[in-house]
């Protein structure tokens, strides 16, 4: 009964077997490895972007941080969400790897930006010419940090905002496969046909070691990409443990199962908690990821039961067990659904 | 007419004799000049601050990002007004000097940081640990962007938030001498006896061609500081024309004339305005600078008579002559209560 | 027949098994994880540092870089060799994590400094005050890039110079334990009772997947690594990886049987070549790396059978077979002894 | 009798005259003053280059930065020698702006490049592809920190050099109008029609009190160059005070009438120090600044007398006064006939 986040769960055996299997002999390093033909060309197929420009690197930090410093510039903006990611979680690494670039929050609930605010944003920048930080890429989390979902509508318009000031677009999929599975589309049709430019494609929080995949449409960007990669120490020499856990992720719908499930039991349990009258769901939970409140006296027995989870930082401590004490669950691909059905009743 | 800014208007003759004077014959370079020790003599006297280490730069941004790298880290936070000069005006100059550090913004009315909002800023940095953005300095702007000024009350209550959590506090003085003489306060007790540990003491602003002093009150930060201005490019060989505007500044008062005068016509500017039915003041002016709304027409009759300041960017085009035109106005040192009283009339 | 690098060879089985092995269930994120503790308690146990702040990371640029920006200030030089992998390999990473700071490039053979020419260099910084670089850490390479290592005396020479400055020293020891096995001394030795700060010590080239430790013997530099390191995207949510990486990689002296091994096909390749009439070993390699000069016949007829390893650009190209054409051959763990007879049979 | 630096002389009457007059009345902020309009254009007049950005800053490090960072990338070498005032003289500036860029040091006799050893070390970079710093702009310094002037040959053979890579040259010209009259040559011919892209005109050490003309030949740079400026926190917002002193400073040729006085007064040092038997002039000085070396009895005299330049450290102390003491003295636009003639009969 381990909800703590996705990223507390184990590798998929598939992704295990593949890094032990490209262990074999000699290979080629620094992403010279066939490996990594494998890898883009999946990941080319998947995104239904015959010339997209492909990288591996091994946190979503590091994903998202150098395709914004790609796509933007020092003096520029960053527009996002102000519970994003990159706001909250990553102590101002978009920052350092844009030279000193600004992010401008943009609000709007379940951690999904307001198209109007979004707009306004934009506008209110660069009214002072010289003075003000210019306008930059926006990037949108997609599953957001509430758990919600981004409907390809609500894609449009954000990316709409983005394109009429002529401003690129980064999308943080570090759930990238949980959101598609939930939106019951395609990967170009949640990326380039909805207007994203770059893409941090997930792989570390569903079922891998240590991966994320780097996706710019334009392969215009290639070069200064890799520049900005090995000057930021993420060029792996034994770039086969990258590839080969990309290569795996993908093959025969890896990704989309592990996901699928993992969304099952986010629904199972989100389903669960609305059928408890003491129990509130927040925001609007579409893939693995789920907020709510729950009686303090309930979160005692699962925790006393060895149950696992975020709450806020008081947590069980002081006040009376029928407090209401917000919480964050999430699951992963290895949730079994007798987890959450154990996990459920402890809190009836 | 010219109520466009105060730094549109003119250098004060004294300081142009000063500096005219400053340039007889030989002097050590780069800030081993003799006036500077007149200069930072005076600062410290004015300061009552005997320690203080003192430094000479050319334009107010210089002063606040040097200042800001100095009391902060690259992965801090810096809590400031989300209308403040250092968001709004320096295009990502403070996040270039402090290497990639962030600014986070409170609100507040009349671009004064509201109290608890700043506490609820910090307390909500730092609780997830590595992962965001360390808690650093506050950065408070007097005379603020609105043309308020904090009382010593107000300046006690956000300098007591950074305590409370260990902070450095900043003071974006580019109007200092406006602000001192608005409270009649002495300039210890607007800033070292109100919890400030750094200024940005303007003089460029207030009737000098291009200089601001910085003054840390704890000379610890010295020999950073002399780096950090030598390696931003802002050290001057010839310094000895910088250090005679400061010291021309300081000699018998001229500061303090100078602000004297300026904010005598801001009141007059305001009060005028609140005379007039038609004519509603933005905020709660003190010092120079005063924001109002006024029918398009008025504007209209004062711009075509040769009057300049700033409108929102629609200014005179379009609409009705009764639309409501919100405007700035700031005087200075040299404007003339005759321009002021003809001002008034043309808006009448 | 793969001498092209250390980082071509696969990682050791017992790497891989205990990174499989690490993959039940669920772990702690972000260095949280027991198998951190078990890794942590075996760096100190070999650098016998019980204090020691230790860290992991998958590359060795990134060990280096964030090390140096931690020991070291934007407006300083780092000091090492002209050949050093900081300098010449990196891409700017040290500039960049340092905020800027510049390398000051020491000369001396085998790529090693000449500790007479690092005083030098050392002093000559500074003498123009606030106007030059100041004096940074002092970087040492062991095993240095040419194939030599470092005896305690001459690691002694160039931290004594360090010292005497008051400057912090870095160990790249990318190489650590193919060094400490050709000096026969303990991990201590060659550090920190040699003079050493901190050290990059390398797992990825010696039979791991991807894993460097940071080792700093002052842990006072613990929470700003651990801050430089998140922002730096270096920090891994699934952190167990890395850390069983290390723990197999320490226990039972896995790491040192790798570099006995690695370096005993090294001298057996070395004796080899210096038995051949036609070859010139260049340097004074002692590890598990040498340069040499070779006719292009030779080469060619070990290319030709398969042989891997980096030459000059001309390489094979043009010219009489007669030719000397300088080349790099490196064995790793995996080297196995037929290997190295056979291509010094095809040389002969 | 000082000969300390070109930067301790005064400011030409002239230069204040015009900034005094540029103080009556208001003036537009931020470099839309029409005094701007006229200094802009005689700059293009003097370089015969109609279209060249131009912009203004207060000091020569500004310049440099800017201008390396405009027309370079963070993972690339600035290539310059390695007595360049970017190297020795600016404690990381280049670096800071251009946000953890390198210098590649050249070396060459007085300060000048050896046009082969410059091809030599761009061929060197980028061999290793990603792995090393990427080939980037080359700068030239005119008048070289060693008082040589290049001739329009040897700058000829350094940009070739540039040129045949792809890369942009900067020229620092701290001392351009000096080079200029060295030369006897036109500002078109010494920069763009010798295949220089930018330059750093400067007016502080030959008479003005602190301003720095940039000028690009291509004007595409125009846009980023003003974000860098104004990012860097070197955009005057009294910017007039600045465009006073290059309008006046480039007015009537004053700028080469000081220029030719001071390289006479040079000659006149030189020609003195030449005919002295125990003088050895070093390098090859052309200009305003020389190096010599003089019995450390003879500087006495000088010292004693009232004489100010620089000595190498230990300079009046210890020793014998037959010891060669290695001195560097300068004449600017205000140096006298009478002193340099006194200086040398102390000297005799």
């Amino acid at each position: 009964m381990n909800f703590g986040s996705d990223n507390t769960g184990p590798a998929h055996p598939k992704i295990m077997e593949a890094v032990v299997s490209g262990n074999g002999g000699y290979a080629m390093p620094y992403g010279n490895d066939t490996l990594m033909d494998d890898a883009r060309a999946q990941v080319r197929e998947v995104f239904e972007a015959p010339d997209a420009a492909v990288y591996l690197v091994a946190t979503g930090t590091a994903a998202n941080s150098l395709i914004l410093s790609t796509l933007g510039e020092p003096w520029q903006t960053v527009f996002c969400h102000a519970e994003a990611h990159i706001e909250e979680d990553e102590c101002n690494a978009p920052e350092f790897y844009m030279g000193g670039a600004k992010l401008t929050l943009v609000d709007g609930p379940g951690a999904k930006m307001d198209p109007a605010k979004l707009r306004a944003a934009i506008g209110h920048k660069e009214v002072l010419g010289v003075h003000s930080a210019q306008r930059g890429p926006v990037s949108i989390t997609q599953v957001t940090e509430k758990g919600g979902v981004h409907t390809l509508e609500e894609l449009a318009a954000l990316t709409g905002a983005a394109k009429d000031f002529g401003l690129p677009v980064h999308m943080d999929g570090a759930r990238f496969a949980n959101a598609q599975v939930a939106l019951g589309c395609t990967a170009a049709e949640m990326t380039w046909k909805s207007g994203v430019d770059a893409v941090s494609f997930g792989g570390t929080k569903n079922g891998c070691m240590a991966v994320e995949a780097v996706v710019f449409f334009d392969p215009g960007h290639a070069w200064e990409f890799e520049l900005r990669r090995k000057r930021g120490a993420h060029l792996w020499s034994k770039h086969r443990y990258l590839s080969a856990q990309m290569a795996a992720y993908l093959s025969g719908g890896l990704w989309l199962d592990m996901a699928a499930s993992a969304n099952a039991r986010g629904s199972q349990l989100i389903d669960g908690l609305r059928a408890l009258d003491h129990a509130t769901v927040l925001y609007d939970p579409k893939a693995n990821m789920a907020f709510a409140e729950l009686p303090r006296g309930a979160h005692r027995r699962a925790v006393e039961a060895g149950a696992q989870y975020y709450m806020t930082l008081e947590g069980l401590a002081g006040g009376s067990d029928d407090d209401p004490v917000p919480c964050r669950l999430v699951t992963n691909w290895a949730t079994r659904e007798e987890e959450v059905a154990q996990f459920l009743e402890l809190l009836a």
